[in-house]
């Protein structure tokens, strides 16, 4: 059983630690951005360095208090809530954000856990580097949660998500012993990797404390371009047709449907849409190519050809930055507009890349059979990874529908698992989805969660109902 | 305590398991390629199914009889070698050795644990796609042992090692139980990592059984070059100067030391040299570029750059297939000159790239003031990682040096912990370095590694004594 971090607790760790890491809790430190969890109550904790860290899992686990990892708070599936816990400890990295060393000709960099995403990019550019994970969420999201729920974004095509873009962690252990993995190594096989059981373990095994992070150089020239398709298909052949011709050159090719611009249309307007008319399916693409290679030529002929197989009936070419970031604003303003009106039920799933243009049209007409919803799908297509969210008819409120929202989960959700799909592709399990594990898992590797569980955090501290059942 | 797999024990498998299961123990299934380490004697099981495997580890689990899990038998460091063991099994997956599935649409392929590397290769070959890992001991090694022990190879700078070449496994627990994970999905966060946890475990956590891989379109035009260079310094030059030119383009750069051409003349006659005097440091350099671009003739504008600045001082470039085969001829030719000479000590290391400069004169410095031995420093220099192993001086044999080995390994490993770096980059730990991972692992990882192992395997059957000390 746990305790609340009662007044005897939080005077213990007023005795050991600096009055830095005490701050008062704001609300939005219990809530998450689509409003489906809400806590009740924490103490919220700032440490400033890995020992003050240490030392507070250490004296949570000795009071056996529930620790709850905070990163920008920005997790779409109530990972960062305590739902259901008596006053845990809520555990905020945001002072630990320092950008240790940038190793330019090693290209990698070493970050704190609470460092901005945005910030380790411009720590990158810096150096004349880039740092490739990219998400709508880049200016609050932090390099811990970043890891701890091993994110992806719309650069995972050419570059990996969170998990391939770090070479090594600090962390924190549920007793407080620190694990120290920092070293500017690509290769190491000294031992179990516990820096990937830790990444994508969302807070539940261990607190990282800093990373060290994979950098790049930027490509020699960049080139971004709308493509109107007919289906989804369609926009397979022209992944294939560019993958074809341009290897390992596609930094991100993302789908998306008529559905999200019109959202946009309705409810944020201020973003600049590519097309006059919005077409049923477009793709958004981005290449980056080395010396000797021009972007926009290649993109152009990609669209000729394209455009003479009858694969693509459209294009917007961009010739400036500002043409390029207005499509970019534009895919990433898509979570935005969804949030504002408001889903009754998100899908973050993936499905063996051929699949997709069977999975789509089955998995919509799955849902319009249980109501008159209406479904916008987008996605990294280039990963397999759609996002599918069912929304209420124009003009009604979710709220109206959440009984559905139940029976529209499981319908989608059991196509992907009949697709050998997975229902959780970026978001994490969280709390949403616990139950999903549960039934959609593999009991073999649940069993074996459950055991490294027990194993790695005996008390059961680290952020608890989160991932597996609290026990 | 383990127990020896007794007559009573063989009895039992052979009611549940098929005749073909059980094949004559030869001699070389107790051995290992550098002669260190050698078994009396073991169970030998081939199991044809991932059932059988399952039956197996149940039954072995049940009776306390330890188990290694067995590959092509090419490791380095004794992992495969049951020294000390009463009779335990040697599970070898030889059986099991089919390519299920190729989908090159989606750039992967899944393979059974017990599929050779080479024949990886042919199927990706057949598909027209390429599965870029590659070793010297291609034509033997298996996936699942690749997996298990994390293998790196030539191709690791672009594509990375054996781990991030796997998008799923499925694998069985030390108590029976099948892991389920060969979905065809790039992007899957649907709890912890045990995929990564289980690859680089080196048998000690479960039995890879089959894998997910990834696949990769032949690069559209290829180049390979040999080029000599005055030091490692200038080797890192050129290397900086070629991802400058050409980005993620460099599929191998090579370093290797005079020594390593030397060896080849004195065992290998029959190895074709690029350079008629054999040079102190040369580079083998082999880029691999998108539609476009010609790879030779971006060699060739390197290689001038270079040499004006003087970084590169003679180069041989290659016009054919038979040219390019004879280079990596050479280079792959290496670790079997190696063998041949009989080293005294070998390092498998990694150190932060911006210091290989300062590590090489000071290692061999550091071996060179114990005794007047010959070393011979090659390897991945794009990766930082290095083979730095000793020999005695010409013509006089390994054994009369066998009590300098500790000394000279702590001389080394010592240098390479003061510089942050791995005492194994490639090979694993295996028996070999175990008393390296006590004395330079990080504690608290290895505490982390030990309650995994017992949450895991709590009867200790999983190739006992292999990363950890049998407990």
């Amino acid at each position: 059983m746990l305790n609340p971090a009662s007044e005897q607790f939080e005077t213990s760790l007023r005795a050991a630690l600096p009055e830095a890491c005490f701050r008062p809790l704001e609300p939005r430190y219990l809530e998450e951005p689509r409003g489906r969890f809400r806590a009740r109550d924490a103490l919220l904790l700032t440490p400033g360095s890995t020992a003050e860290v240490s030392e507070i899992l250490r004296q949570a686990n000795a009071a056996r208090v529930a620790v709850i990892p905070y990163g920008g708070g920005t997790g779409l599936v109530g990972g960062q809530v305590g739902v259901g816990l008596e006053r845990p400890v809520l555990l905020s990295l945001e002072r630990m954000n320092t950008v240790r060393s940038v190793h330019p000709a090693e290209n990698l960099l070493i970050a704190e856990g609470g460092v901005i995403l945005s910030n380790v990019h411009a720590a990158a550019d810096a150096a004349g580097r880039i740092f490739p994970l990219s998400l709508a969420s880049e200016g609050s999201a932090q390099i811990g949660g970043l890891l701890g729920t091993n994110a992806g974004g719309v650069n995972m095509l050419r570059y990996g998500n969170a998990r391939e873009l770090c070479l090594g962690i600090e962390a924190v252990l549920a007793d407080g012993s620190v694990m120290h993995g920092l070293k500017r190594l690509r290769k190491d096989n000294t031992g179990y990797d516990l820096r990937n059981l830790l990444i994508g373990s969302e807070g539940t095994l261990g607190v990282i404390t800093a990373a060290c992070l994979r950098l790049f150089s930027q490509p020699a020239s960049r080139g971004t371009t709308a493509m109107v398709v007919r289906s989804p298909r369609d926009a397979l052949t022209l992944l294939s047709q560019v993958q074809g011709r341009l290897g390992e050159g596609i930094s991100a090719f993302e789908l998306i449907h008529r559905t999200g611009l019109e959202f946009l249309a309705e409810v944020m307007p201020q973003v600049r849409l590519p097309f006059a008319q919005a077409p049923e399916w477009m793709v958004l693409l981005e290449i980056g190519l080395s010396g000797g290679l021009d972007a926009d030529t290649a993109l152009e002929q990609i669209f000729v050809e394209a455009a003479e197989a009858g694969v693509v009936l459209d294009g917007v070419m961009t010739s400036s930055d500002a043409q390029r970031d207005a499509l970019w604003q534009m895919r990433e303003s898509i979570p935005e507009a969804n949030r504002l009106i408001g889903a009754i039920t998100s899908h973050d799933i993936s499905v063996p890349i051929e699949t997709i243009p069977d999975f789509i049209p089955q998995a919509w007409e799955r849902v319009q059979a249980i109501g008159p919803f209406r479904v916008n799908c987008f996605g990294h297509l280039g990963d397999g990874n759609l996002h599918f969210n069912t929304y209420p008819p124009k003009g009604e409120d979710r709220d109206r529908y959440s009984d559905w929202r139940v029976d529209i989960s499981r319908q989608v959700h059991d196509l992907v698992q009949e697709y050998g799909g997975s229902v959780s592709a970026e978001h994490g399990i969280g709390r949403l989805k616990v139950g999903d594990l549960e039934r959609y898992g593999d009991p073999g590797k649940l069993a074996a969660m459950r055991a490294i569980k027990t194993a790695l955090d005996p008390a059961g501290i680290l952020n608890p109902g989160v991932v597996l059942r609290a026990g």
